[in-house]
């Protein structure tokens, strides 16, 4: 009997932050972002990266949020002026934002077990738009937070990742990608015709090439991927074969 | 006598391929763009990475390159099926695409000289849209172009560094961004209603705040940025006159 097959689920990602524009910063949330989703069956397909410009986020959250099942921001939610992301939330659903009670919650006891004080600045961090659920921040408990399909998180890596983590049990996942990788020791352009023929056969089995130069010269990862294994399985065992043919594997 | 101020020149910048978004690949062109933009006097306002899909690239570049001076693309230049840029680039400029004889010119001695073939696959790196410049690979040969404000390149970043480069004496650039850094030891939240006393007297000197923990305890570096030094120096010595009223520095 043939499982029904799972519906694939998309997201696309936000990036938040003069910093990364111009290269101060270099970003390490996407490649993360992209891992993760990729693991648990959440098909990331779009990014974007904006500057500290509340215009430029409405918009881009905007248009992400309706075209993809999840969006996930990173960047913004800190406590300096600087810090405009929430803000930019709570305009681009059109709700209000205030200081929550219950993020205050979680945060107080990790101020005042570390003797440090409750500052406006620390204060404007527990400022969450109407409706959101808070995400965990484990690591400095200023909480992120997650508002219909949107997902708010911090900026700085190691925070970032302890979000990602805990939103994670709350999302709906899909169809998880299978992918193979048929490594030549060739030029990519010396097996492209061979390749396309591959993929000509297998429509639904979308193929990548990635080229490459090492000290044994060149050559190109041939990465095939899909939700259905067997066709993914079926795909490989083609183009294995036709390599060899060609004296090529 | 004052000098006229120099224009700003924009840039966004369009990732394609899947391979970023599923993880497999890390980018690291983009942190290599921005830097090289800032430098130059190019301010990078937007991030964009899209799958190999012909419609999410046209609909990528139409958006951006409406909205910026100039648009840098990378990836899906290469000889296989996957490579679909420089169709999608046609397509979105509404324009046609065929093999270009210069670029055949340049690329068929290098094929010539290392006794390869010139095969489909790398005909297919020869096809240019009409009315495009061609941008120099001065390590593979096959080239990027340049079509109106669109600069398409390579993915691999030694090729695509080589691209920027190239087409850098061409480019238009403007007033190039000041930076002027200060790094505070103590967490952020705690200099957060100073900080944004400074930034309220001068709204023309963007600041932004970026936090960092290391064997020493918290830290933040304040970046102040702008076109006028003289205003980003004002604005510095400004914070650095209260931060030292406060004992912070």
């Amino acid at each position: 009997m043939m499982e029904t097959p799972k519906e694939l689920v998309t997201a696309a990602m936000l990036v938040i932050g003069d910093e990364i524009l111009s290269g101060r910063t270099k970003d390490k949330n996407i490649g993360f972002v992209a891992d993760h989703l990729t693991a648990i069956g959440i098909q990331l397909k779009e990014v974007r990266i904006v500057p500290d410009e509340e215009d430029k986020i409405v918009a881009g959250l905007n248009a992400l949020r309706a075209s993809y099942n999840y969006v996930f921001t990173s960047g913004g939610i800190g406590p300096t002026h600087d810090d405009i992301t929430a803000d930019a939330v709570a305009k681009a659903f059109g709700v209000g934002i205030d200081i929550d009670p219950l993020a205050v919650a979680v945060m107080r006891p990790h101020y005042e077990s570390r003797g440090v004080e409750f500052t406006p600045g620390r204060m404007r961090m527990a400022r969450i738009p109407s409706g959101a659920a808070l995400v965990e921040n484990s690591v400095s408990k200023a909480p992120g937070f997650m508002l219909e399909n949107v997902i708010v998180m911090a900026g700085v890596p190691n925070i970032m990742q302890a979000m990602v983590l805990a939103v994670t049990p709350v999302l709906r996942t899909g169809a998880k990608m299978v992918s193979r990788t048929v490594t030549v020791r060739r030029p990519e352009s010396e097996i492209a015709e061979l390749f396309a023929g591959v993929q000509k056969e297998f429509p639904d089995v979308p193929m990548g090439s990635y080229p490459f130069s090492d000290e044994g010269g060149f050559g190109a990862n041939l990465v095939l991927r899909g939700v259905d294994a067997g066709r993914v399985e079926a795909a490989e065992g083609m183009l294995l074969r036709r390599l060899k043919e060609q004296g090529m594997v």
